[in-house]
């Protein structure tokens, strides 16, 4: 296994990352990336065995409603890097298992390629939306044929890909890009049909980071994007070589979809344990701040409040329904019940700027206005700040302060803002949640329910 | 047991049942009673076992999520009045436990009973809502003292009582009314203290009906509500007296919300399944004609299909999830999970008149101007309708004219209205469902969530 | 002009007019369209004129704001069958004017044809809806060609057509009927460019209505709909013979949805200024209902109703931009602003439903349960239904009753449900007025101010 | 008049000023606060008139509807600072005559105030939130007597107040505080019932700022933000003496409210209008962005941006009516309609947070992870970016990504919070909005509707 400081050094591999124009030279010591590199490496060094041959837990499969429950709890602090690298190796095998009896060497190729990164405790991410130039078209009718990624050269040992993935959540903080297509592609798009792992530090691999991490002199405003914060990358294939061990689809087009489907199996949990708990964080804050100004107990905030609850709880309800009625594959891994999976996730992203709003409301203008903890500080005005927005005895106004700051950053801001449009973006945006919730509703049996409470008789 | 004939014959006790101001000579032959006594009739009739002794399934407790789930399914066809006889029992037993310390006579008093109502094979309503009056004023303070049934004289036998529950579906049918408090009482509200059972024949108790079944010469155009109805009671007890061995609690008025609460346990459940169900009816109705118009395929249709998919999902997942997180009381009963419970009704209560417009939107202009079937027999206009309701060979007029026929009467009419009010009042309106809620919810853990993730210490 | 009895004497005409299967003998004294034809006559004898070639104000033209806000206060009572009459009458003259330089026969026939309707003073409805069949497949491509109306047959002196018109309010009640296409027609599409007027009584014309008046003994549980019902027709053209002069368009594709566009501009503002006034209605009824029950108070029960106001503000809103915001076409009439009246009429639509949710949820079960007039003048239970169905002495039993039976009648029921599809319907469902309302909406004009807001400069 | 330059000049004047933990010495050329001083410096030139005694247009009376119109068009390009100088002087003028009748020396000092005000061309800006400590207490309950606005000494010349307000935009870029109650006062509530002027520079005031103003390195990826950002201030009285000449109330609890109700008259109309505005660019954006993306034609989009035009044109249509249905005050100030006003600006409020899904679920994830301005132009992945960020040749990756940066300013991070919190608080949050929508509404008008409706009569 690795260690933390492992990780720090696997990172100086050459790899070219940037971010507001600059190449970072370091990235272990950058100001910005150093908070979620310090991250990364604490979950490194939790868990870790020097036993030779040691595989980290977090690699193995989930075999019960148990093993998903304990992973949606969070009880582990999972951070994205180790989710992702978890649901990555999860899809390798599913595919490897789909795509046997037409491919077995593409097969054989992954699942040595799972042994071998498992041995080698690296962190992977997924590498899955394209630039897509005009999405009214398709892959192939595209005006600039590399929208979406694909094989432009074909060798003896590899092939030469290129294009561009969106969207990847702390790419530049891991060794390997999990390079699927984002769809099915139709016959005549083989170039598009590539699945492979392309090392970050490949020749040719570019990564271009845009961050939410707060800039301000004093970040204490900022309690929570301060100490927690991810890039988001926007990778970039410039004609990256990528060697036929590590090519595990080329040119198939009816299996391109292969991939993305068997991520999608394990990808959602996480994204609603996640809805779910932010949920009830919302209605925590709510909570806190409605008794921090002294008004918990007035009808409207009640009313609003309760609101809040119904919503964190519906939520709730669909991920504990989806592990509960979970269903299990061919090889024993569990999977949760997509139908609720899908329908809480659209409930969860429709509505958390609403939950936002209301807590927002309750709160009251200083989630906005709240004076900076450097304010608290200066001798002239820190002690009349703190006597003006304490509320009582039992409520100072060094608390309250820190309680605006925390809602203002889990809520707003550069933070605020990547956690509401992550909350919708992932997993495809509301529509892409309404088709698979409406693929995976049983329409037949609610027709028959239909016809049998209609006393019309189920045509032939 | 009792058969259907017997539970027929049962009904001519001297019951005084009143309809549109008549006295209702002959429950069991009565144009519209019928319908409904046949019905309770059918399932005396299933199930029905002849050794002597022998009690009835539906009296049992349930035990496990299985049972619970069973039951929710509604897989036994269970009709209100089963239902609701089966949660009085159970009531009466839990109540029986948590007053025996303090009223150990009385409790014995409620296990008698018991025992002898599943000898008997008798169907029993719970009478709850109070007149109440000036809803702004607690019972004691009311203008008319018996706004809220109380006991308006004591014997050395029993009591006399006084007053009216209103609301209460299939009261007519029934053989005895569980009378108990609507709410916790206070000090001083002794005589609202009062919890007994009252035979329906008891002299005078009058039940004044409501009913929706169609009064139409043909009421073909009502395919489910002509078929399936359920009369509302308004009760009286005009100075009815109560022996003792049937009064379980008369004047402690801290005790008096016990047998409410008892009963929230077990009511909740039917209620969300009978939505869970509902909702999926309306997605196959909405389906059905989406399909039948040939409009299928149209995107806004299917946008609003997809979007009802995910409220029938919504409604299921509390479901699913109350019953897997069941809770177990000390005598092993298995009680559903109230915050799934409450929430998931809340949520169904508040959205099923969207669902309503969402199917009438799909359906068009015909669920309401469709013609009856008597139009349809009429030699002269008969098969111009046919032709013109019809949409293709496929789809026959016939077959659509009674689908318009079925989501009139199952979402609009005097069978739909009842459904609407049923799904909204039952339990309490939605104020009681969000109280509950909020009631049940862990705020405290949520704040301490919030707290954490604000890296704000938990105050000592 | 036409007095009320002229009015009754002109419906025995030899019409075909069937309900429930049976062909109506006598229309002014069938138990069920006495009621409407009633209503029609005593709007015939409001405002009659005895001077010879009188014409009614209310077949006069709109051309001003204040104009156009007499007729939305519905200060006149103007019925259904009055403001679709006049409505018609504009749509003619309008349609006219955009044919008449195509087709100059053709629109002098229409100026001729309402001179002459003003002159014999009669009612008009509008046949727009077809039948549709498959709604996937354009009017030619329909595999029975007749599911959209067309012609038959071309003699000298006029036409043959055939088809069916659905949905027609009051078709029954009126003299003639405008029967224009539902939409516009593609080249090819000849036949189905039929604009003409056709007397009900024309041979080969079959009406089948459906009434929701109530079909209850004693009637008054329904105070609303047992005063005042409109039946909706299914109009039959089964091979009906059409004399030029009565024939406004045959045959010109590209000018078919001349008609349907020009009634467009008119008959919204009926339907919008009837969703205000029942917007308004349903708040008095909640606040009535609320104080009835003691409840006014309450906050969550003030937090509903403020809800409610604030929807009836919106719509009235909306009402009143529209017309404040008129356009007037060339020759005068003012028309309301259509992108007002739409988006009016879309949130009016979308939001009855949670209307009348919260209005039921206010009121309490008794909306379904208040027993009825008859039985509150039953000797055994009257006067006990009045004290109980009682609040205070300021809020008597027999009032309350009596509202919850309007609230019931109202907005459930029968009367309740025509409302309520009608509320959805009128102008085409939610989706024909989302569509409106973009068509309206000035887009580029946003993108501009969007592109400022940016500072990016507009592109050439 | 005043020109820009002497406004500069005019904020050195002793103010104390702080921002992140440090006093502010020269407001006009510190990095954050250069841009607002700036943007106040602009409109200060543009309509200066150098004419001895000239009064600034915007300080004088709107008279007519078509007044608000141009005012609420924004096309003078007012901002904050001007506006509420504006309104103040509105809501002076009316406050002086409502209680010139009780305290007519008051009266007077308040219109030689104005008038003066009017000479010296200053910015005033209006300081209504206290610190409200617990917010369920009333003034003298608190436990901290500071909580509100007080006078803490009288002395023949003046008055001694001590106390905070807060939420203050831009008050440390104008001259003078606007000083009043938050609410009505009641008896024994004297100290509390004080409005007057303060002068910024007043020794004892202290200005704590907040500013969403970024601080990136390069501003560029926020072109709005960057461009437009105004402070929000806690406005510390820290024993302030105020001369007798500039208190206009000080001890008349009944008319403490007279202030904040006069202001309440001109204050909405801006808001509102802000309002419609926003949702007509947010609408823009949704299209612009579409269309950028190849997205335009898509039926999900084009429903949602359908939606999106509903919301912007029923706000709208609250504003237009506000202004057509606009009052007038006895000495001819025209008031827009607050029914409307409220109305309206309660369902913007409400719906931001919906506009603002809708427009990033439209968008994609390229909100967020579009690469900034410098990335662009480094040379090693400048071009790679502006490939992949290009949709087809009529739309280039330079200005998607541009139309991205706009989006996220605009509706996210610190600047796009501002906006969010702002629409919500301003004017006190969405139960304020409620409350004043009640207040308005004529509930009674209603009551006479439904009753009417039910045919009861009304009660006498």
């Amino acid at each position: 296994m690795m260690t933390g400081d492992e990780y720090r050094q696997s990172l100086n591999d050459g790899r070219r990352v940037f971010l507001e124009g600059d190449l970072i030279a370091d990235m272990a010591n950058h100001p910005v990336f150093k908070v979620p590199v310090d991250a990364a490496a604490k979950l490194y060094d939790r868990g870790f065995d020097p036993t030779p041959g040691a595989v980290r837990d977090t690699m193995r499969t989930m075999k019960t409603a148990e093993d998903l429950r304990h992973h949606a709890s969070g009880a582990d602090d999972h951070d994205m890097l180790l989710g992702v690298t978890s649901a990555s190796m999860m899809t390798l095998l599913t595919a490897a298992d789909r795509i046997e009896s037409k491919l077995p060497e593409n097969a054989a190729r992954i699942r040595a390629w799972v042994k071998d990164a498992q041995a080698r405790d690296i962190r992977i991410v997924q590498c899955i939306t394209d630039a897509k130039g005009d999405r009214s078209k398709r892959p192939s009718q595209q005006e600039d044929p590399d929208a979406y990624v694909r094989v432009v050269e074909r060798r003896a040992d590899g092939v030469v890909i290129r294009g561009a993935k969106l969207h990847i959540t702390a790419a530049s903080l891991a060794h390997e890009l999990m390079t699927i297509p984002t769809k099915a592609m139709k016959a005549g798009e083989d170039d598009y049909s590539i699945a492979c792992m392309v090392p970050v530090n490949s020749p040719g691999v570019k990564i271009v980071d845009v961050d939410y991490a707060p800039r301000h002199k004093d970040q204490r405003r900022f309690p929570i994007s301060s100490r927690k914060h991810t890039p988001d990358s926007f990778v970039i294939f410039d004609n990256v070589f990528v060697p036929n061990e590590r090519v595990f689809l080329d040119g198939h087009p009816e299996m391109a979809a292969t991939f993305a489907h068997s991520l999608g199996l394990w990808e959602r949990l996480g994204g609603l344990a996640g809805m779910a708990n932010t949920f009830d964080a919302l209605v925590g804050f709510a909570q806190l701040i409605a008794e921090a100004n002294g008004l918990e107990k007035i009808p409207h905030i009640k009313e609003k409040i309760s609101g809040m609850m119904i919503n964190a709880t519906l939520v709730r309800a669909c991920l504990d329904a989806a592990i509960d009625q979970c269903n299990f594959t061919a090889d024993g891994q569990a999977v949760p019940h997509e139908l609720y999976t899908n329908a809480g996730k659209y409930y969860g992203a429709a509505n958390y700027p609403v939950m936002v709003r209301d807590l927002h409301d309750i709160s009251g203008g200083s989630v906005q206005t709240a004076p900076s903890i450097s304010d608290l500080e200066n001798p002239e005005v820190g002690h009349l700040i703190r006597k003006y927005m304490g509320t009582k005895q039992s409520v100072d106004g060094d608390y309250r302060t820190k309680l605006f700051h925390a809602i203002y950053d889990y809520t707003g801001g550069a933070g605020g803002t990547w956690a509401a449009i992550a909350n919708l973006q992932s997993g495809g945006g509301l529509y892409a949640q309404r088709i698979v919730t409406a693929g995976r509703y049983d329409v037949e049996q609610a027709k028959r329910l239909a016809l049998k409470t209609a006393h019309i008789e189920e045509p032939a």
